[in-house]
């Protein structure tokens, strides 16, 4: 067993099933000073209790998930996804306010996939863009970094119109780098013949908001969302990626989040035991700080 | 039931179960000119068979699948799959002479994934680079050209180091157009977001070797290796994708290549005649001839 490192953050999702209190309990408890929130978790005990049990816990949020799910055209529906990612905004910043220090505003989005029926992917990813306009204001005002996650290819019809970093970096292009970044995660970008390239021109655009690791492992679950491993436990050279993003200057917290039903059913603070083993064998070496 | 386009191959994969005689009398008795074969139910019978049995079919043969498995380091495994890859090429060039007019001296590669407990996924890809070096000579001297296909970016682990299309041209570049081009398959590059570009790339550089389409359609299944589905029945826009590769020029034949557990279930007739009509009315409208 390895000390926990001071840049593991453990993302809610790889907890799924315990509540925030438990979560922020075992988290702590472990000795970790970090973790990334989820908003439905957060909505269970209301954002104002939200706000003051992080406050308690004494750890800083590392980011916030997720906001996003806006490719569908203009209409009632997108009207309430923008809204919504509006409350996401301010629940963000109300959060960061309320971590310890070196909490970072940030809100990750998942873009969301093909539309009901439609086979437009490229004008869905062109609503993205305009969703990210239509938010930055928002996130401007609040102090929020919105973070386009470019997710897995094999999640473009379903879950993510944006599949590589460099799609997630055009799209943010031009909106100012503190309102609109991206996050970095090694499962979605491994395969990417440009990652290291696109690892550092994020670094030099400015625009790295969130970096978050875990494994892959073939053959892929059959769920294909719960097919995220603990590093070490699959084929990613967490070596090659994180030097790569240490190289950017990147210095925030590193999550560790990981869909995996085996996992999730698991106790809570064995889970948060091996993700601190697991990262301080495979990931921290890796980091300069 | 629309009448079988003249550009229209069955890949044999799509009819999996059958043997070589059976595969081309359904394709040929459903009014098909062209088929795409496959190695293994050619070894079934014997080359010289195969080849009178091709002849006697009428058919073209539009590509022969597949080479490739080489992504191991320097050692006998290594030597055996070139060796390998190189019969692979005179079989090509054989059936293909045996084959109608319009048959195509094309063998479809596929890269292979890590090597068994291997991270370094940059050297894999190096390895692909140096295997298309060393076969390159033997595929001018026999006339065939090497299609290295991209594979969707989930099989980069255990199935196809080689993810993209930009990444397939960059592996050939500098070899003859003749000697290494690339297959392009809906399934493998539609949710990229330069797809479009790298078609026209592809044309531009003379590398089209093949054009394969299938469906994608979410959620996968369980094996996602057979989650491949007739065009029409999935999210894939064909219009735009075979208008992009009519484009360059490309006037070959258009395989349909599917791997999908139900549909090899089924009686291979029916099958074909399912393609035939999936593709009269979903792709064949796109074909400029």
């Amino acid at each position: 067993m390895t000390a926990t490192h001071p840049r593991l953050s453990i993302n809610q999702a790889t907890i799924k099933h315990a509540t925030l209190p438990d979560a922020l309990d075992v988290t702590a408890g472990a000795g970790l000073r970090s973790i990334g929130l989820w908003r439905e978790p957060v909505a269970d005990v209301g954002l104002t209790e939200a706000a003051a049990m992080l406050a308690d816990s004494g750890l800083r949020m590392s980011s916030y998930c997720r906001g996003g799910f806006f490719t569908m055209p203009e209409g009632p529906e997108r009207r309430a996804s923008l809204d919504d990612n509006r409350r996401a905004i301010e629940e963000t910043a109300a959060l960061a306010a309320a971590g310890a220090p070196g909490s970072r505003a940030v809100l990750v989005l998942v873009a969301g996939g093909l539309p009901e029926g439609s086979r437009d992917l490229i004008g869905a990813r062109a609503r993205v863009r305009e969703a990210l306009e239509e938010l930055a204001p928002a996130a401007a005002a609040a102090g929020v970094t919105l973070a386009v996650e470019p997710l897995h290819p094999m999640y473009a019809a379903d879950r993510a119109v944006v599949s590589t970093l460099g799609q997630s970096l055009d799209l943010v292009d031009g909106l100012p780098p503190e309102v609109a970044g991206v996050t970095v995660d090694t499962f979605h970008i491994w395969w990417d013949p440009a990652a290291l390239d696109l690892i550092a021109r994020a670094g030099r655009e400015g625009r790295i908001a969130a970096y978050q690791v875990c494994d892959w492992r073939a053959p892929l679950e059959a769920d294909v969302l719960l097919s995220r491993h603990q590093p070490g436990d699959g084929v990613i050279d967490f070596e090659v990626l994180t030097r790569a993003v240490e190289d950017t200057g990147y210095d925030g917290d590193v999550e560790v989040e990981i869909f995996n039903a085996d996992i999730w059913a698991r106790d809570h603070r064995r889970v948060v035991a091996e993700t601190s083993d697991s990262f301080g064998r495979v990931v921290a070496p890796h980091l300069r700080s």
